[in-house]
């Protein structure tokens, strides 16, 4: 933007371009501030950074449609909340693209990300909540991080995780994800010092309230250091790990 | 920002500014853009419209001192939430300034502001919604709107409703204030063809639930034109009326 | 249970019944005690009074199979929520029995249940509060009473309302139904004088939290002489204005 | 209304009024429609009926002045939610007038209101539920019912309501005051044939997240006949409990 | 209906009726009064005012038969939430009337509908609102509205929303519709002074709670001049806009 | 009461007693049926079981009377929920009597209460729920249970809790107290085999929303054993404790 | 674990293990702390202890499999919330296996599981509950407890609960299943002296918010000794039961 | 730990600690495990890291004990949530601290904490938002981080936050605070490509539900990278924010 505005400035300084002419041109470029116009850009991010579709509640087609697109430009590709129906209706326009069954994600990497410092550890208190930490998992490694699954570490059986005390340690970011009560964040958070990023899951009935139960629980965390996102956000806990990451 | 810009150009286009130089100048500026530049200054609205406090939380001295501020300017001023104890404090810094004890505002015109095309009727439901009928009928007024006030004109009696139905059915706005079972603004909605601004208040007990149970029954009004504020948001609404009153 | 006792005490009086053998036989009625024993018997109403089945969560085989026992010992039978498919599988087992398919019950009379004292009548807000008015009024029907409907008479369209005035004043018990803003009880308690069944509908959408704003509404009913059952409940509505109306 | 019609239309038919004043004179009256005109006067009930005055939000003075107001033209009057401090403040000005503590009542009878025509009978849980029962008991007396009260009979010690299983069973409506579980009205409901009346009362802490359980227990009561007013609502109990038992 | 009324009187005083069967004529009228009579007729609005048709929860018979009576009688038409396997079934029996399959709905315009002063904007966060902001923006149109769609401007990407300031700026009002934080209406208040009808979506998953989360960001904005409707309430919202557009 | 009926019926059979006198007698007990009989008297527990009063809501007066009343009969005192500021004015009143400031009781013990089998452990997550932990700690030793406090051994600090580990496996029962995410219960339910009684506490601030977070995390616990009382309940849980610590 | 750590020492000690060496052996052990290692082994419980399932969320493939894996350890197995369909699909890879249609439960028992001390009893209030109730009941019976079956005695019918009351008195611990107003577990914690396990169910519609009524209720009950679980969780209600009843 | 043990194990191999002695040894030591023992010391983080009083709920007198220990070990101290009043009466126990009174915190730096790698920017969107910012500033200062206050910058004026881009784009971690709509930090982490971490306050009123629209605002943010905490969570805003400015 900048660089544009000298052109037209050096125009009429070497008197080619009227000062009326000049600010109809510039009128035609919506953000044409000087700082502001960072904003337009900011999301020129490095090479390899995926584009992102969030699946649900678009057709196959649409999905289809959209990641042909991103593919095509040259882009990394993820789309998140993919059903198997869906991914078996789409996967012949697709070709080169993965699709991760838990996660319900498809992807394909064209050019490899710009990679983590470190490596994000995803842990889940029990089985049910691995389709959201393998979303997060996937997300994570897509986005460029070195990714370590820890899985059905719960609570209810603590010798498990404390199993696990030395690769939790060596995290740079840690994903704890967990329904039912939502404890795990908190039982992690006071067992490290890197930040922890809690994703309530809707697992669980009755009182667990779709994920409130858990949402609450993590809101709360006596330990501090826990970041939490929406129910069942795999994606954006991941998202926000790797953000952590790459700083 | 236009005409600054218009300046700049023609000191370049004279030869009187390198180009450089007139980006240094540009970007000391920080929103130059030239269309979003009105942004900076779409507050500076018509001489008159005044300039408004939200008192709650703020103590006495605070008020007094933006309240004198605002005054020296030569705006108008309207301070909204302040208690009689908080204005026994701060009367004598405020000469000429008004307190309405019902609508718990204090405000001052120094200039009188822009007239509205027609009337904002006030309505409440019962005598204890008046304090949040003041608030939003001083404010209807001190933002240049003909200002009327119905109250205690509730459902339980509808024959006292129906009896101002003339007087209705000339106001250009209506702003019907409700706790309890909030029906009002949807028995209104049903005989006016004007836009009703509903305000439920947080009268009444129990199941009222400090004025949700009137809140989701606005929103759930089956008469269209009903616009929805905030519990209590007596400025809010009164705010909104205006806006319509002076398109 | 009195009675029974009478004759025991007097076979132990005339040496009969030895005391050991009449506390045995008092032992096997299980609730003997003198006054307490009404309650065994409570429910032992006139005759006509019909014997009730919640139909939902209940097969169509259940519902036939209980059906066909009431019906088999002369009581009138009242099936509520039953769906038309259920119908469909059971009509054939049922024979003398009627489907209101808007109410979704199944009822067959054998026998005129007591006749109420005056006229239940039974309103609606909208359309889609019909069905729930249906249960109501086919309930209040089998239970003795003369019912009336008035459907479609919300405050949206205050005159059609206003127009049914003169059969609302002459019901004894009214039953209001209604959805969304839940306001058509508040505005017909203030008309009337007797008691008005307040039933909350599931009709509506988003803010109306499947008829939790209409429930609140009707709780904080500003005049009085509202009597608020549970969501949907018109068979509840209509049992307690039946009671109202026996009384 | 009606007949004033007629007069006005016999007078136009003997060509003594023009039709265009026919017109005017029509118009000065505010609904003279020819059924709903009685709306206008549908509470002039018979002499004895008490105007009530709800106490609370109110200053002792407001009270004072409207309450002098009432007794003034000869009507009974009862205030309710007045706070002894207020009734202090206020005594002297209402000579006559008794105040129920418990309560917390002011109330005053000149003419003997119209009769019910059977017992009411007003339950409560526990001890601390006796405000809101006393609110219901003074206005249902107010009202003109013979009035029994029967406190502490909570389903924790259920023999002690078992023992009261007479005089339930001797009252025309019953009204159920109960907080915490809010059981109550459940359990009498299955007892009797009668109409309950429920009052959930703001009595408990923790969950019952200030009588927000008792309430929505009662709106799932099992047994009908249950009819349920706000929480802590004596008086809307007391008003619907004399509606019935004055039908 | 003064008209009405002055014809019979007219044939009154000219000897032709006698007031006996002058007033079975007005009886025959439920609502005569003079001044309430307006309300009965109040809807006849402006010749080219659709009649509207709440499809949700109608079978595609019902919704049939409706549009064509309101077809026969030269209203034009709409109907909303009309899903396209019920447009499937009733296309044939409607000719000329059009389906909108983003919005959902079905209409026809056999007059045109009186013009609103201003043009009407509607706005989306994100391409997931669009079937809300369809189901507005085709029942603006039909109001008689010049409309505006800007789709997809959500804050997450600021500078989309910016770009597009001088088209809001032409706005007479903005409906902006938004699910998940709901954040849009406040932003755009901030930068216009025209009303801003809100309309809440329930777009998004776990914690907006079906549209929760939305509608309560959107009753707190902090900039004034921001009307709430219901969830998902798109034809609600382009009513009061159009209701607005119309003063 | 069996006996007493043996009794009456032994006059009868030997002619002492007319059948028409034993009904009057028996008629006289109100619960004299053969079974039920039992529930009159089943709260007759051994010497030494405390009754408890619960203060909230009793001023010292209420209090004072009714701890004398049941202190003169012999029985040992538990008073719940008593201020500082109460204490201080019946202290005098209730010779030897000891106030508990942590836990909020008066107690007095008079003869010794029936032990229980084991040790109650209460637990805290941190100090601010030592109030609520101490109510049950005074509750479960004045109800006969070896108690053992371990308090502030929440998630945040694991090895804290793991360092006491011991002494959790020797108690029969536990009581885990915990606001915030109120995640103890469920760790602890993970180590021990035995019941945990689990009460949240109104501990913490925002979304704890008084103990509702806890609350839920409780109800949703993974691990199974967990048994959840009210917020704040330290009584009910001591009371829950040690019914099951005297089985 | 001190056993083994003697061990270590004294081969280090007499030489025979170099420390490195040792400390590779302890490390081997994940949790070789010489107390918290009875963590590790803490769930080796006596032989007959079943190994739970929670099938919900589990394909009929996965509960096979895992079902295979604990019956081939020679260990009693319990697979809770197995659908009918899946049941079928089964059936065939598990003999020996029962399944019981209502709790929807697949069991089998290889050897006798430790025995109760004293009886379970279940009870619901409606026929409803049952679902929830088998699966407490058929939990209690694997986990070893002899269980009793009380079904359909809530409080609408007072009278068949009071008939049970004998059997009530002869359990050791009651599970209490209820929907709707959840009263069950307060009346008959009233008129026992063991815990009660009250469980809620999300049998009911409207108000009862999928058992949060029920729930509530139950938190709230006034007798003590009510120990709540989560909605529908009869296998936490028997869990809990179980471990109380084999203290 | 590890160092500690193989000390043992050579002084055992030397012959010099019989086998016995050691364990005694290691038992000494709550947590000996090789591994976990790293969970005792964990928080011996560098030196310079202030222990951390939550003073909410604590007594002057506490408050002035725990400070002073802590103080007398050379820690740095920081407590929050500390009232003027308190301040007042402990100022001269805590000769050194020092009072913010916008944050509400005590805090005493004795030697400098270890740095933070760039700058914590904290947001608020208005000026009542300020002591939670504050006491999140304080917070992130004494933990070592370079922080920027950046006040009263909500999205009501766009222009506000958008002439801040430059500061924003240059912090490592922003802290984004906001009561009512909660809108700010879904538009920051728009603008920006580092964690924005969003603090809801409980700032506002009606539908505010103290701070429970932000909250939910706030997790359903649209752009990625948004770590919520709890309502007015300050200091555990500027916690997390700290540990990913020390990554």
């Amino acid at each position: 933007m900048k660089k544009r505005l000298e052109e037209i400035l050096e125009k009429v300084y070497s008197g080619k371009l009227v000062p009326a002419k000049a600010i109809e041109l510039l009128e035609g470029y919506p953000y044409c501030d000087l700082d502001f116009a960072k904003v337009d850009h900011h999301r020129e991010v490095a090479k390899g950074t995926p584009e992102v579709v969030f699946g649900l509640g678009k057709t196959p087609d649409q999905i289809a449609r959209i990641s042909r697109e991103i593919l095509g430009k040259g882009s990394n590709l993820l789309v998140t909340r993919v059903e198997p129906a869906a991914w078996a209706k789409i996967r012949a326009k697709l070709p080169g693209a993965a699709y991760n069954e838990a996660a319900r994600t498809v992807s394909r990497i064209q050019s490899p990300p710009p990679a983590g410092r470190g490596t994000v550890v995803v842990l889940t208190a029990g089985t049910s909540d691995i389709p959201v930490a393998e979303e997060a998992a996937v997300t994570s490694e897509i986005l460029g991080n070195a990714t370590e699954r820890i899985y059905d570490v719960g609570v209810a059986g603590l010798h498990r995780l404390l199993g696990q005390y030395e690769r939790l340690r060596q995290a740079r970011v840690i994903i704890a994800v967990a329904g039912m009560e939502g404890a795990l964040p908190s039982v992690v958070a006071g067992l490290v010092r890197v930040p922890v990023v809690a994703v309530p899951t809707s697992v669980g009935y009755g009182a667990s309230f779709n994920g409130l139960a858990a949402l609450l629980a993590m809101l709360n965390s006596c330990p501090g250091g826990v970041a939490v996102v929406n129910i069942d956000n795999g994606f954006g806990a991941a998202f926000l790990a790797s953000q952590i990451n790459h700083l």
